[in-house]
């Protein structure tokens, strides 16, 4: 099987394997069974024997996985063995905090320069970094090699933004303006809509039936 | 089929279609087919009708999807159709981030409080609110009949909040710790972990072999 052809969500339940497993080596462990690792994360073994299957055989008989190998393994997979420049396109109140959080830019990502079009931004301090100018988006991504984009800016200008990072050189793009970016075929784009998520709770809840605020109108349960 | 056994990824993609239709109405747009609400998002037009077909018959013939007849079914669909009360808990930088950032608490969700650990924090304004502290958690979910909360707080707290809320009556919590939090069943949790985001896009690129950074060991390629 092509790696072009695994599941999305396996190759996306990788990312909490590994994270799980950076827990554990945080506490010495040493070793763990598909069992274990799964109930730690809600999964059956078998879907983490089979999501792992796809990638290749990692497990030990008689001892599980070691810890550190398939850490090793899962950040070679992810590609996060080694690191990647990121440029952060918003000097905004999202951009400032997303870069502030801890666990954001973990192992294997590095922020390398930050763009807003706002004149007023421009030249302000960014952590260890100063804010640049639009105009200076292609040389530095040029230069740096950079090839992913954390994309924090209004929704106005998303598009026109992910066209200038993809002109000059950008393949992967975090986008976290609530509209789909259109780009080229071989450029990946990773939309995160908070307001998505919210209506995914709000859904699973309404299958709960838990009462709302305001009462749905007496129809709202046939609803499908 | 019972709404428990439809697939994940079709509830979210209804999130995606609620979108383009709000923005397909924001242009006048009345009517709309399978194909087109397709195209504008990357999917066939088969995938979007078996998908709406889960929850019922909404398509008319020879005419297609009355733009707001299906705006006002998915919201149905998703709850979003009355208004969510929505606790905050966690007003760094990240908290006041989220809530700042436009179209994150979209039409159907409404914060009506905020609350800090930080003792220095609390009776800070926070939009028209007052930053409260965790004290007063149980008394407002209960007063205000709250059931989603935001949690924006460090790993280290995420569990111990998650579990306050919980026990003060929310059902539904949207994560932006780096943890996996454990909650009851009936209780529906959905993790915004940034870092596998950009674990997720840096696999999609590896898949293109586009060069990085730092060059990878001659048998990366072959992981797998």
């Amino acid at each position: 099987m092509k790696f072009e052809d695994i599941p999305t969500p396996a190759v996306h339940r990788l990312s909490f394997y590994l994270r799980q497993l950076e827990a554990l080596k945080s506490t010495d462990r040493r070793t763990i069974s598909s069992k274990q690792l799964g109930e730690s994360l809600g999964y059956t073994d078998a879907q983490v024997r089979k999501d792992l299957a796809y990638f290749g055989q990692f497990g030990h008989p008689g001892i599980g996985y070691r810890v550190d190998e398939l850490i090793s393994q899962l950040r070679k997979i992810l590609g996060t063995d080694k690191i990647w420049s990121v440029v952060l396109v918003g000097a905004g109140n999202l951009g400032r905090a997303l870069m502030a959080y801890r666990g954001f830019l973990r192992k294997g990502f590095q922020l390398v320069a930050v763009f807003d079009a706002d004149n007023s931004k421009v030249g302000q301090s960014f952590g260890d970094l100063n804010v640049l100018p639009m105009s200076d988006l292609q040389k530095t991504v040029l230069a740096q090699r950079v090839r992913l984009a954390v994309l924090a800016v209004p929704v106005e200008s998303a598009q026109a933004v992910a066209d200038q990072l993809v002109a000059a050189g950008v393949r992967g793009i975090l986008n976290f303006a609530p509209i789909s970016v259109a780009v080229p075929s071989g450029t990946a784009v990773q939309s995160v809509d908070l307001a998505v998520q919210l209506e995914q709770l709000s859904y699973q809840m309404n299958l709960d039936a838990t009462e709302p605020v305001s009462p749905p109108p007496a129809d709202a349960a046939s609803a499908g």
